[in-house]
Parts: structure tokens; sequence; C-alpha cells
């Protein structure tokens, strides 16, 4: 009965069908080179190794590592989810980043009646992309895959109109997307979770628990993610020296993260033992933090304690703040991206306003920054007016993004069958096996390292 | 006694060692370095930044994933043969590499008495391998380590003939390798195991089988593939503008096979279920069908129809063709290598023929394509003659190199051997422990997610 | 009792926020951007594209994924330790490189009171790392995490001065660090795991295990560091035709160790088998060998005979020093690091020395590594100091390094709970149940592809 809801046979090719037709049409008609693809613009005179895919793809690549093997094999952490975090975050993000060319190529890519395309638009749809896969942290393991192809539809689209505000109307500085991808992704993914609010699940579910196999994939998901987190952040900055600041930045600030990390996962957890949870998530806080000011002089020094604050703000959501929204505000935060990427986001936010050097360095360099014309007190009224607008407009598309997804016909699963890939696959014949065995096992110990199970 | 004559204490290393004998003679007479390699032949004017080293090493350095960390993960799905998937793999890709700077050296690379080594001939030999490869999944899990060097030693020259063929002599449109890598590496394999055919394995095989582990990590080499695709078909294009459109062709198509891929598991496998096995397969199929005309203009539209149609005549033969293939006509093809590589290779074939957008831009730039002075008819007629003399070089060495490997003292593993780790690897203590149990499982359950069972 | 001396809830969290309280300081006080980070020495005449960025990030982010990924799945390979053979590796590699930033920086990249900081000081902080992890497997399961930060504490700073006597005194030829890097950090490990023996471990550990997923995720280790070893021996070469040998020498050095390595483990292994630990090891044994000659004009046939010689040196060493040495010097390398890191090593060094065409060369091009005005034999000196005081200063320094982490307090696991997880992790529930029926097969079934147990 709750399985055939969730029979996937006419609702997923239906929708991916539709989808598909939609994007190919859009393609056909209003798709086509920049001046970087297009043979018809090359003349004797161009360069070829002048090509603008010799600056951009390596950062492409290195981003699709982070979001298809990254994301993938992070989001994996639960024991009998592993096909679903890994698989749904692929169908998830292929989609995503289809259907953002569209959207923000009609924002900014769009002359002469046509969407022009090179990978440079591949990377800005990546970010996009990875908006989205944030905020399926928040609804992991309770979501279908037509929910989440529609979730990815719905938010794309809502991303693309805070993108425009952020960048083209506000014009602030957040070069590692702090504000634009962090934010806007938390509170999107907050809004959708506390529609898809399950009563049931605050009480604990025998599924929602790791194994050893998922948290070593986990944490190698997260070493993706770490590696490859300054290609992320300097993707689209400035290149020459401003890059090459993101680099050195993200770097220290993941490193100062990470050390911090495993303090205060010492400190905090039961028995003075390490929990892999605070290692899959709160060694990346400082990737976040360094974000909105990664391109500035802000002295490795500073980096430096951006990382190691981003991740205290983190870990300290993670063991007080997460339980108290998924019991009081109804805010049931799977993967705890509120502290991953909403704290840290706010944090970095807020040291770009206040950072005493860069008004100095103003001052000191009037065209550094300054074609803008705004004072550092306009500036930081920008800033502010960015992250309220992000916030908002994120956590009421969200909402509305939930209450769609809440429409019959939806492939929801059931409270019972969140977290078990044996619902939406095909699972191998030791699936049943090992699942049952290790079932007995957790009535009586109860899991320990899932992020809600911090505390 | 079926064991013993699996011993490998004797064959594999006289093996090993005559090979590595004739490579480094070889070597020592006949390698030396290129022009880019050379210190001799560096001057004061030579700038050491335009080395060509900083043009080839990335796209050889994204390949090396795919070969190594792409193939050897996807290769490892069945659960009692994981170190047979990953390090055979590994095994055989190194000595095809190795053997391939000889063969396509002496075919491409030589002048003055030697062959001239740069990182530009290591891309070629990795072209090599992967057709070696991709042969390898026709016969995966029923060859010992000794005849997969021996299948690897004959199938690098065939393919050089093939290559001098198709690139020297008919001069074909195959950026992506398509023909070349696909369609040849495809015939071949099939030609190895219609000679190999076991009759009992027709009847399913108890460890003919996946693991839940042995899936994930699968995928995950699905995804190294998919991430590194684009590098493997804009490798040898044109540097440039072809080469940006190689990266954006391969992207979109690979995407759109990817969506099309998770509607048609759901729509054809029992219960509307996705099956790990499309996952893990068909969502690549775009990025081989794109492969023949992957430089050329043929629009962001058609590279993604390319993706969908490619990857629903994949998903078809999966379901239909692999098991008329075993049945009827003797052709056990393990990981379904003429679907992902074969039809999909067809199809791309004849879409860089009939692409009319190529005949009318051929006709607007004069200079576009037609150093050759031939009309798109003349062209089309090439590429089918490219086309056919692939198939049947592929398909008579195959068949040739099959009747060698049936040769004694090769450690051929019993039927009952195949798939399982346990014949030519020490296995750690747990692997019988949880292999007795799983197969206990499997008597009840049929397993569900091999390529051959998707049926 | 034996498990309360191993909390971590005071003794990591007051270590690592001292350390990290060094850092900050010295980081704020000393530490500044370098020419290429620093916006105030770019002008109107700065191309950003010839920022140094350009040519050292992707180097320094393919010697990342050695580091991160590659060591991290490598040194996973026991049954109840993969936690802590990625996460420590993690911690580890973490707070090495930012302390390597400092130390080093005092050393080469110093002046005007200040270290400038870019990306290249990154990437030799990585070398600096790397040895420390190197150094870390002598002692692998047997040290705690805070044991493990003072050993890095020490470490770099001796390493430091090694290679400002190595490369600014000495001025030797080692572009791959076989003599800086692997010699060095090979005897200070063992001068480690020389102080800390324990007895008890010659016996066997009934946890000194692999299981068939720790195999299967270590040997992935291998692929990534094999993969990218190119990267490692040539990243500090010069740029141009030297580095391009460098790739083309490692890529063959370890395909020639590669194809060796499974011939002598066919060999050499009980039942003429295979041995995953071979596969995880003695694979890599060429990248080291050639690392001392890695840019010189060594013919790719050289660099083929280096990789075998030192495959065979290194298997030996696994098959008959190493248990000579844990039984007789007690010196327990519990990943065999003599074998793959010393033995090659020293083959690397004295084919440095006795390269005749190296010598012949540098009589046809004056200019060539002449600068210095030494002989070929006073060169061949040289090497051998360098290669003396490496040893004796890492010997020495690994050795007091060793006498520190037996003072008390520092969580030194007992011997009983070596190589187990569960005393520094809050494990899953599924880790006792596993463990448990394993541990229960252990008993009858010795495992069988641990190094140490390779014999």
């Amino acid at each position: 009965m709750t399985k055939n809801s969730a029979n996937l046979r006419v609702r997923l090719p239906a929708l991916i069908f539709a989808l598909e037709v939609m994007i190919i049409v859009l393609y056909a008609v209003f798709v086509t080179y920049d001046d970087h693809t297009n043979a018809l613009l090359q003349t004797n005179m161009t360069k070829p190794m002048e090509n603008a895919v010799y600056q951009d793809y390596p950062f492409f690549a290195d981003i699709q590592m982070m979001i298809f093997i990254g994301f993938g094999c992070l989001l994996s952490f639960f024991q009998r989810y592993g096909f679903g975090g890994m698989v749904f975050n692929f169908l998830t993000a292929t989609f995503a980043i289809q259907w953002a060319i569209l959207i923000q190529g009609f924002f900014h890519f769009y002359y002469d009646g046509k969407i022009h395309l090179g990978v440079i638009n591949l990377i800005n749809a990546e970010f996009a992309c990875a908006v989205v896969l944030i905020s399926f942290g928040a609804v992991l393991g309770k979501t279908s895959p037509v929910q989440l192809l529609i979730m990815a539809l719905l938010e794309v689209p809502v991303f693309g109109v805070a993108e425009w505000i952020v960048v083209k109307y506000l014009k602030i500085n957040d070069a590692g997307g702090s504000i634009l991808i962090h934010v806007f992704a938390c509170y999107f993914g907050l809004g959708v979770t506390f529609i898809l609010y399950r009563p049931s699940l605050n009480d604990g579910h025998s599924k929602e628990c790791t194994s050893y196999q998922s948290d070593m994939l986990s944490v190698l998901g997260t070493l993706f993610l770490w590696v490859f987190w300054p290609s992320f952040n300097c993707a689209l900055t400035l290149r020459g020296d401003d890059q090459h600041r993101a680099i050195l930045h993200t770097f220290i600030g993941l490193s100062a993260s990470t050390l911090t990390a495993f303090a205060l996962s010492a400190m905090l957890n039961k028995n003075g033992k390490l929990s892999m949870a605070d290692v899959q998530n709160v060694t990346l806080a400082g990737g976040v933090t360094v974000g909105a000011s990664v391109d500035m002089m802000i002295t490795p020094a500073a980096a430096y304690a951006l990382g190691m604050l981003g991740c205290t703000a983190c870990m300290l959501g993670y063991k007080y703040l997460s339980p108290f929204l998924a019991r009081r505000l109804r805010v049931q935060d799977q993967c705890g991206i509120h502290n991953l990427h909403g704290l840290t986001g706010l944090i970095s936010t807020v040291a770009a306003i206040c950072d005493p050097q860069l008004a100095e360095l103003q001052e000191l360099i009037p065209g550094l920054k300054a074609g803008l014309g705004r004072t550092a007190k306009e500036q930081a009224l920008y800033q502010l007016a960015a992250l309220g607008s992000t916030i908002a407009l994120a956590a009421v598309g969200g909402m509305l993004t939930g209450l769609l997804l809440k429409l019959p016909y939806l492939a929801s699963p059931s409270d019972e069958f969140c977290f078990d890939d044996e619902l939406f696959f095909n699972v191998p014949a030791d699936y049943n096996q090992y699942v049952g065995a290790v079932h007995y096992t957790i009535v009586n110990h109860p899991c320990v390292s899932t992020p809600k199970d911090v505390e």
C-alpha cells in the first residue's frame, strides 16, 4: 500500500520526459554558442590557446568533482540509504545544471535573442546546482526523486532571481558565495523541511543510522570537498592575485576549522571520543566562513581566525541549535545544513562587512572596489540588504516549494520507509540480510554518529 | 585440481618478465625524447612555459583518473570479484599503455629511426588502453590475469592497424573516438567472448551477483568516468573552439543520457524501482553518442538529443539484445559493452554522417574540414568504410585472440570459480564468512542488479 | 582503566588549542602576502594570467589529492582501524601543512621581517606533510592523535633543517625528493617506532587484519597515489622540458614497478596467489626510485629499469627484511615504510650518482647543472654527504621524538586497543556486531594480507 504509492514506474518517467522535452525545446530555440565556442567567430587572428576554455575548464572539472563525487559520497552516510544519497544526488545535480544553464542564461548570458554558451556558463550552473544540493541535505532520506526534481525545478529560478538582485543590483562582495550560495541554500532547504515536517521522526527512526562503511564513504566525500573547495571559492573571482588569495584563504580557513573540529569533537562528545559526523561536516565550516571576503586582503591570520570561528559556531549549532529547531520550530534539518551553511554564511557576511583592513585598504587604493562610489558604510548596508533579501526570498521560496511537494502522486516516502533504499531501488540480495542483523543491534544500541545525534 | 590449474606462481611471473624484457629492450633501442622532452633541443630562445606538457598534462591526468579509478571502481561491481575487477584493471591498463607507446610509436611518432616520446604519446596510449579495458568488460570474471595480458598484447597492435586505417588513410571525423575506440573495443571484446563461450553460465551463476558495497563502489566509478569524460572526448581535438565545443557537447550529452537513464530504469524494471546496473552503465551512453561529432557545430540541442537517443538504445540493448546475444548467438557480454559502446558508437557514426548542419556549414565555410577536398557525400562514404573496416578488423582480431586464449596453461578459471576472488588472491578472513552468509541468501533471492539480470 | 587513559576530552583540545594559538600568533606577526598574492604590488602593467597561481595551483591540487585522499585511503587497510587511518591522516596532514608553512617560511621565504605566502609555499608545505605521513605509516594504529600531532610538531622542524642542508648547502640533485622526502621520512619513522617498541605485537595481534572492504579502499588509495605521482615528482622541477621529463619518467617507473609487483607477488606468496598488500604498496616503488634523477636525461629505458629494480628491492624487503627488523632490531614498521620509501630511496640516490649518461651530458652541455662548478665525482660525494646527513638527522630526530611520545598523558593506546577504532571514536552500531563475527573467524584463520604477514 505505502509502497505502491512510491512506485516510480509512471511518475518518474512522466516527469523526466516532460522536463527533457522542455529543456530540449528551449535549448533548440534559445541556446547557441558563445564567442569562444562558435567556429564562425574564429578568424585567422584568433589564437586558439587564448580561448576561455583554458582558464575555465580546470575549475569546472574541480567543481564537478565536488558536486558528483564529494556531495555524492558525503550524502551516503546513512547505513540503508547509500544508493539514495549518492544516486539522487547524481540525478538532482544533473537536472539542476541543465536547468540553470537556461535560467542563468536568461539572466546573464542573453543577447541577440539567444543564450550564449561556453564552459563559463557551466561553472555558473554548477553554483546553482550546489545550492540545490545543499538544500537537499535538509530533506535527505525523506523525499522521492520526483520531489527532488520538482524542488530543483523551483529552486533554480528563485535562486536566479536572488543572484540577479545580489550580484547585478546590490553589487556586493561575495566571491565565495557565502551569502548567495550558502545562506540562500540553507534557508530554502529549511523552508522546505519546515513544511514537510514529520512529527514521528523527532522520536528517532530505526533506520536513521550510519554504518562503518557508510561513515568511511561519507568522510571520503568530505575529503573531496575539502581538497577542491579552493577551486569553488575562487572560480568566479577576478583572475590574478584575487584568485590567488582566494585559494590561500580557503585553504587556511579550512585547515583552521579542521583542527578546531577535532578539538571540539573530543571535548563535546560522550566519553571524550571523536564523532565521525563532526569530522564529516564541521571540518568544512571554514570554507564557508572565509567565502564573502575570500579574495580581499584580509591577511592569512584573519582567514585562520575565520576558520576557527566558523567551526565553533557550526559545532555548537549541531549540538544545541539543531535539536531545538527540530523539537520547537518543526525544522528537521537532516544534515544540519543550518550549521554548516547557515551560521557560517552569516559569520562570513558579518566578517566581510566589519573587516577593518578592507576599509583601510579602500582608502589607500582609491581604485579598489570603489568603482561603485560607495563608502565602506554604504557598502556595509548593501551587504546587509543583500543578506536580508536573500534570506527572505529563500525562506519564502522554500516554504512555497514545500507546499507543492506535499501534493499527492509525488511518491513521497511514508515515515516507515524514510532513509531506506528498498523503497526506490531493486537492492542486492545482501541488503536485507545485512540490515536485518544490524536492525536487531540498533534496537539495543542507539546509533551514535548521525548529525542529529551529536548531542 | 581446478584450483591448481589456476596457480599463478610460475605462469604469471614468466609472462610478465618476458613482456618486461621485450619492452625494456625495445625502449632502449627505439624510444628517445621528443622535441619537448629533449634537453639538447632547448635553446636560449625556448620559452619553458610553451612546452607542450602544459597543454597535454592536464588531459593526461584526467584520463588517468578515468582509466585507473573510474574503470577500476566500475568493474568492481561483483560481490566476490572486487579485487579482480579493480586490480586486474590496474594490471592490464599498466601493460596496455607501455605496449601502446611502442605500437603507436611505430605508427605515428617514428622518424630518424626512433620513437619520440612526450606526454602526447601517453595520451594516445591511454586511448589504446581504454580500448583494451572496454573489451575486458565482455570477459570480466571469466579470465585470468595471464589471459588478460595476452589479450592486451594482441589487441593493441590490431587497434594500431585500425587506427592507422581510420585516421591516416580514411581521414574520418571521430574526435571522441566513437568509431575507433568504442566500436572497435566492443566488437573485439565480443569476438573474444564468442570464442570463450561457457554454456553453463547462461543459466546464471551463484556468484554473478552484486552486493550493497560493490554497487556503491561501482557507481562511484561511473561518477569518475562521468566527470572526466569531457577530457576524454576533447583531448585530441584541435585546440581552441573545437576543444571548447567538445567539452560542452560531452557534458550535455552525458546529462541528457543520465536523466533518460533514470526515467527508463524506473519504467522498465520490476516494481517500478530503479536498478543500480542502469545507473552504473546507461547514464554514460551519451558520452559515446556525441563522440564522432563532438567538436562540430552540431548545436547544444542536438548534443542533448544524441544523449537521449544513445541512452535509449543502450537501455533497450541491456533489456532485450544482451539476453538474445547470450542465448542465441553465444555472445556472453558480461558488462554489456555492446549496449554501452557498440550501439552508441553506431548511433554516433550515423549522426556524424547525417548531420545536416555540418553539410550546410561546409558550404558556408569552404575551409572547414574541406582540406580533404571531399563532398559531404564522399565523406559519408569514407565514414561508412571506416566503420565497416573497424568492425571487421575488431571482430576477426577478437576471435583469433579468443582462440589463443583457449590454449592450455593460461590459468583460465573453471566455471565454478568465475567471478570469485579466491581463485587468484589470498583473501582476508572475512571474505568466506561474509560470502558464506550471503551465498545462502542468494539461493533464495536471485540477485537483481547485475547487467545480465536487468531483464 | 586502559580506556580512561585514552580519553581525549581534555588532552586533545588542550593540545590543539595551544597549537592553534601558536600558529595564529605567528601568522599574525610573521606571515604576509608574496608578490603574486599582494594586491598592493599589482600595477597596471601586471598581466593577471601571468600570476604564479596558474603554474602552481594544478600541481598543488594534485598533491592535495595524494595527501588527503590517496594516503587517507591507503592507510585505512586495517579492518577495525579505517576511521583511524583516514581521519588521523586528515588531522595530522592539516596540522603539518600549517606548521610547515611557518618552518619552511623562515628557511626559504623570509625577507623584510616577514614570511611571504603564495601557493608555492603550500606546495613546499605539502612535501613536508608527506614526510610526516610516511613516518606515520611506521606507527599506524599504535599512536593516539595527541602523539601524532606532537610527532608532526617535532618532525617538521627537523625536516626543515635537513631540507636546508641538502637543498641550500649541499645543492644536490633530488627533484623527486627521494633522499630528502622518502629517506628522511623513513628513518625518522623507524627512529620513532624503535623507541615505541611493543614486544607483544611481535606475536601478532588479533586486530592487525584487513577486511575485504578495507582492502578495496586501500588499493583505491594506491591508485590515487599512482595517478598523481607524476605531479608530486615534477612539482618543484624546472619548468619546461625538465618538468616534462619528470612526468614521463615517473609514469614509466611506476608502470614498470607495477608489472613487476604482480609478477613477484604471484611468485613469492603462498599458493601462487596475489596478495593485496603487495598491490597496495609494492606497485608504488617505482615512483620513489626514479625520484632523484627524475628530471635528468636518463632515457625512458633507464626509468623502466629503475622501476623494476626498486620494486624488486621493495618486495624482498617486505618478505625478508621487515620481519627481521621487527624481531631482531625492535623496529616494528607497521606499513613497511622501510621497503617502500627507504630501500627505494637508497637505490634512487645511488642511481643518480652513478648515472653515466649524466656525466656524459654534463661534458656535452657545459651549462647544464654545472653552475655549481663541480665535477661529476665531486657531485657524487655531495650526494653521499646529503644521504648520510639526512639519515643521521632523521634517525636521531625520530628517536628523540619517540622518547617524547612515551611521556604520560599522551593517550597512547594499550596493546589491546591498538588497531581499534573504538578507542578514539564513537563507532556505529554495526561495528561491534560485524567485528565480533569476524573476530571469531580470525581466531581460526590467521589474516593473510597485512604487510607484516606477507612472509
